[in-house]
């Protein structure tokens, strides 16, 4: 498995030293010493939890490490050495970077294993040149941990046992990067409020938004960034998955449709900052310690702040939770422009007593996942003043397309019969404070009726509620840089928002980047096949500190993870169909899918809605596998297209499209349509496995993070690659249903949700045409015949 | 779900005010102030986010809560009540313990969901006296997360907010427990190497044992009592299992047994401390953070040093290791010694620097599960001065019963093959550091090869080998107080290492406690049902500081948790057959199981070892479920006597034992006996589901802890009570074998693990006797015919 390594900047010997010596690794004297005395200082300097000055501890620590299978490093450098051989040094080097030797690696054989881990060394060290670029290339070097050997000697008290040696308040850099070197025994958690402009719960007054600021001592001296993670989770989640909507119903006829309207809430003008008024009480209000994001804990040993806020209608906020609104992202942008000097905060909800963010250096960056994700969106097509960059990981781009499509309603993986409603109720965490539900409560239950009905379950349709809840439809005023990071398999939030969205972004005169990894819903930033933090280190140290640090040049604009090998990603310019070439592919009277030419038939399958289903009492999953593999329990409910084993790889990228000519039975009707690798392999885990639980130290004594990967798991039948849904009745329009008759035919052309996908020797591509789609889809209590006339249908896709 | 409470200290009105102006809880002018005052200052002080002179921000919390489902807290006070209802006043409460309103419980109705939790509560608060006592009982009532209120409110800020109040470097008791208000943010984090009479590497030198202490920096002025976990995991673990032993294999004949010797390490005669000798070097190297036991962590912040070691042979020490030998006892012990004063350590490996445990006020405690558990027993008969309590959970007292049972090779759960060698290279972690490794790793290879014969997976049987792993000959020693935890479904330490100790410390001059919980190989620290962790609190307060606060009669000697209710513990004052009334059981020749008359047919099974096992290529666990349940494909190798249904619950308490007589188509054979509850009903979940994630904070921005419980789980057909296993060669004597010829009967009689399960009304007791256990014996690759005379069976058990 290669532990690559993006985020190492290339660094000329002159400036190695340099930095060497800042960060105290290079002894002052160093070109004083002879070779032997120069290993030796630096091998006992990377053993970071013994005190600098106790000599005699750093020498006994010498002796347990080996240059071979003879020869300890201690003995080693009694002979007084002038050079050191390459499976010397790289011998001692991994046991640095926490291999066991006789387990991992063998003595005999360092390099081998170091090639097999991706892992970069230094050839010849035979003067004492060489031998500092071998020790700055290892401390920049991934441990076996996943983390970077610098890192891992902060996590043991590197920069902790020198912190009188380092400038007080200022940033450490080193390798473009910043250093943990910020007291996190001391980090200030705080609270404030800030006060928004929305009156969402019509009570006359500006509600005030309840916000938690971890920060670094150090910023009560040295104005600091921060990243702010807008979080409606961040109160307490609502527990209401019990009460989801009934999905066991018929369709209904979609021109029932009344195209419901966004309406707006009250709005009050709450007081504005007075430029020149200094005054600012201190926060008295301590947050408690949440594990938050990892990657702002990460930040924050590096000094920069990590803010969280829910917004309105969460706990200690005011105000209603209104889902996906602009009055969302007005509430959750305000905290921004308090960051930012903009907007003013009160200590408490008394509103007595202003306070202010002195400790910010206004820049401010955006992280999170999920709906964590998807208000940076939100935010950054606000334009806001002080958002610098945002790093959008599986972010709904289109309420629409996380609820809905094409016409109807489509459920996020594992979330059947959830809405919009229930996900704001989710997070109207302010309902637990008592005080606050007496308040709250009526105005609650009416907005919760409000949200059910504009969302208009009943047809599906596209509207100006949707419309108001698309945030594509904003990226002119985007000024922020952007990096966007998607699962490939995430069905919770599907991969056409970030596709939609990066069509858009890609084309804005910012710095965009595209990370698409092999994962469900989940966050990447501690594989072993990237670095990611490290590359998010620097561009967050470029970004909200202005330090030139290449972090625009360091890496592809697009990288895409491979579905075949985790530890291979793959360099891109784009994600769009354009980076393939156009293929047409045609199902045929024998089943097969052929580049060649069309069937000629008329076929029919019969969709029962969920009533097998049911009693199969199977778990979604469980069914969507049983059906992808061919099992005929469930198949008969489809039609089925199979191309040839594929005797060269080959990928498929963008969003297939297809078109079909189709009748239904009834007068309303719903089709699916699933893209499928077929072939008995062992194919990678679903989810990363956790492979050191807890050992990367993210800062001194101070939180801790997992090292995990995708690793190739037990053999399975079949891999859905992309599928995709479509109401009947949107035939001619998709944002507009018509009427349809019962057995008459309509031509359907609709887009799959987008992929990179490779098809491995010997694999089949498999077409699965089908209506009810027991995990996302209603499904109808009745049955319908569904015939797809084959002279009218293909699926064309870019191939790669 | 009741929120049972052992560890409250009942105390009178006197001591309550006292205590609570101890923690400043209590204004020491509370005399003076109106009943209304008084209610609100003290709401204000239980909100502990809040800075306790931020009066604007405590007036705008009291608006957060509600008196009524008309009327919040602050516009109640506003009316200077002179008095509060019980049902206001717990409004207010149930909100501080961290329930929702409206989702947990109705504002119309709080004492009613107060006592489906089981919480306490003062029926009229009619005057100031009433609400201080309510008061108090509430900062001593558990909240949702598990807590005491005061430790909820510790872990927001309450004790730091109010840090300059307390004496400096003196513990804080509230209701007989420790307050946390230790600085948890500048623990200090060290290691030390302690010197061994030991030299199990042999070269000559007294092995060192790395040793590493977290203790508060108060104990720089405080002497503090030590919290040992001996852990021979903590240098981290070799992962072996790949090359499990073999278990598909024939059994051997057990008169080939040798008694293997059990073989002495060399020893030396490390350097004894001087009595006078005040010189102490500071350590020098620092502990990295790693996450370790909760409990320590827990009471670190309450002032108790938390030091682990994994003694010889384990990363940073000299050594071999020898599980279960004497040397690694004495080893584990020798730490203790150092703790209090009786023995040296230096700073580091080059034994130059000598350093004391002068924080240490000599007073040591013992915690840790499973291994480390074991060598709490091991180190408690050895007897050795400063040891004053062990809290020994899930622990071995005889590595016989480990590994072997009745002359057979028996795996624990989940690790077939696995043996002691195996085990041994498990903790072997100093293999890791390349300079140890060039020298231990031929005497490791020797060792290996040592415990594996010694061991004699060929014949099972008990030896010198195992006599001198067994510490239940040594209990005369034991000289500190008791505590033992041990799950009833453990099938790893299974619960007759419990069970047979405890047969013995009951009847020790000692205090001791035994808890029995409805998990398997797990500790039940954070339990809805039970508040374990005060309780130690309360313990080891007693036992390490030597504060009288009842400890000793706070709670019964043994409790049991209720296999049907998981929040219902039995009280009982012993575990042994003597606490039910002995019941005999026969076999019919019709398959029942009844009290009445012996079936008088002879009836055979045929086993065939693991053959058809692994071709059905389940994991171990499915086929013992499919086992039990009476799946036809398994039960064919079996016999099966079920009685009729319960009409009254009963509960099976201590150990069952069989008697049999079986003859063998082979000169050898296993024999494999379970007791089995058969009924379809939804069954307890097998280990606690974790209900609030991480939201039990250990101390102010410390460590977490998870609530959990075992939870009512999906139906199932039958559960596993208790089983055995036995070779048919030592049917004269456990301890030695006999030859056995094929066909002849013989009679065993053998004792089951032992249990405390309540056979609910309607189920059956179904007897099962077979052979080869997938999961725990030898899977032989020959068929063997086993025939057993009903005549001569019966099973015999205690019920009450």
């Amino acid at each position: 498995m290669k532990y690559n390594q993006y985020a190492y900047v290339k660094t000329d010997y002159k400036t190695q030293v340099e930095e060497l010596l800042q960060i105290k690794f290079l002894p002052s004297a160093y070109q004083k010493l002879s070779f032997g005395a120069l290993l030796a200082e630096l091998t006992a300097n990377t053993v970071a939890v013994i005190a600098p000055d106790a000599k005699s501890a750093r020498n006994a620590k010498l002796a347990e490490f080996a240059v071979s299978d003879s020869e300890r490093l201690s003995d080693f450098l009694d002979t007084a050495p002038e050079k050191i051989d390459c499976s010397q040094f790289y011998n001692v080097a991994l046991q640095l970077l926490g291999y066991h030797v006789g387990y991992d690696y063998q003595l005999s054989e360092p390099l081998k294993f170091m090639q097999k881990q991706g892992l970069p060394y230094v050839k010849n060290i035979g003067d004492k040149k060489h031998l500092i670029q071998a020790f700055y290339r290892l401390l920049n070097t991934r441990a076996k941990n996943g983390q970077l050997l610098i890192d891992v000697m902060a996590g043991e008290g590197y920069f902790y046992n020198r912190r009188n040696q380092f400038a007080k308040n200022k940033f450490l850099f080193f390798n473009g990067k910043s250093m943990p070197i910020f007291d996190t025994s001391k980090v200030i958690r705080e609270v404030v409020y800030v006060e928004s402009d929305l009156d969402t719960d019509g009570d006359g007054k500006s509600d005030l938004l309840q916000t938690t600021i971890f920060r670094p001592i150090e910023s009560e001296n040295l104005p600091v960034p921060a990243l702010y993670t807008a979080s409606p989770y961040f109160g307490g989640m609502i527990d209401n998955e019990q009460r989801n909507h009934n999905v066991d119903e018929n369709l209904s006829d979609a021109t029932e449709w009344t195209n419901p309207q966004y309406q707006a809430a009250p709005v009050v003008k709450a007081k504005k900052p007075l430029a020149d008024s200094k005054e600012s009480y201190k926060p008295v209000e301590q947050a408690v310690g949440k594990s938050s994001y990892g990657l702002n804990e990460y930040m924050l040993a590096r000094g920069f702040a990590s803010v969280s806020a829910g917004a309105i209608g969460t706990r200690g906020s005011d105000g209603l939770r209104i889902t996906g609104a602009p009055e969302e992202t007005e509430s959750a942008k305000e905290i921004i422009e308090w960051l930012h000097g903009d907007r003013i905060a009160y200590t408490d909800r008394s509103r007595q007593h202003e306070t202010k963010a002195t400790w910010c250096n206004k820049k401010i960056g955006m992280t999170g996942r999920s709906y964590l994700g998807t208000l940076q969106i939100a935010i950054a097509t606000t334009g806001v003043a002080g958002l610098k960059t945002v790093i959008s990981e599986a972010a709904i781009s289109s309420w629409y397309d996380y609820y809905r499509e094409h016409g109807l309603v489509i459920a996020p993986e594992d979330c059947q019969g959830e809405d919009l409603d229930m996900l704001a109720e989710t997070c109207q965490s302010n309902l637990w404070d008592a005080g606050d539900y007496l308040k709250i409560k009526p105005k609650f239950d009416e907005m919760q009726k409000v949200l059910l009905k504009k969302a208009d379950r009943k047809t599906g349709q596209y509207s100006d509620f949707w419309e108001k809840r698309n945030y594509r439809h904003h990226t002119e005023n985007i000024k922020c840089s952007w990096i966007s990071v998607h699962g490939l398999n995430d069905w919770n939030v599907k991969p056409k928002n970030v596709y939609k969205i990066w069509q858009k972004v890609k084309n804005l005169p910012i710095q965009q980047h595209l990370f698409l990894h092999q994962g469900p819903h989940y966050n990447m930033n501690n594989l072993v096949s990237i670095d990611f933090t490290d590359l998010m280190n620097l561009w967050l140290v470029h970004e909200l500190l202005g330090i030139e640090n290449n972090a625009y040049e360091q890496w592809p604009t697009v990288l895409v993870q491979d579905n075949l090998k985790a530890d291979k990603w793959h360099d891109e310019d784009d994600w769009s169909n354009s980076i393939g070439t156009e293929t047409v592919y045609f199902p045929t009277d024998n089943n097969e899918l052929t580049k060649d030419a069309n069937g000629m038939q008329k076929v029919s399958f019969t969709d029962l809605g969920g009533t097998e289903f049911k009693k199969a009492k199977i778990s979604e999953n469980d069914w969507q596998y049983q059906f992808i593999c061919g099992n005929p329990k469930w198949t008969k409910a489809s039609l089925r297209y199979t191309t040839d084993e594929f005797i060269h790889p080959v990928t498929i990228v963008g969003r297939p499209e297809i078109r079909m000519r189709v009748s239904s039975s009834l007068n309303k009707g719903q089709i699916s349509v699933a893209l499928v690798e077929m072939g008995d392999r062992k194919r990678l885990t679903a989810t990363p496995k956790i492979l050191m639980p807890g050992e990367q130290e993210l800062g001194f004594h101070f939180k801790v993070d997992s090292l995990q990967e995708f690793m190739p798991d037990r053999l399975t039948h079949a891999k859905l690659i992309t599928k995709a849904h479509m109401n009947l009745q949107n035939y001619q329009d998709m944002k507009k249903p018509a009427k349809i008759k019962a057995g008459d035919f309509y031509d359907l052309q609709f887009e799959l949700q987008p992929t990179y996908y490779t098809m491995p020797v010997g694999s089949k591509l498999c077409l699965i045409i089908y209506s009810t789609d027991q995990g996302m889809t209603k499904r109808p209590l009745e049955k319908t015949v569904y015939t797809v006339d084959l002279a009218k249908t293909a699926i064309k896709f870019s191939l790669k």
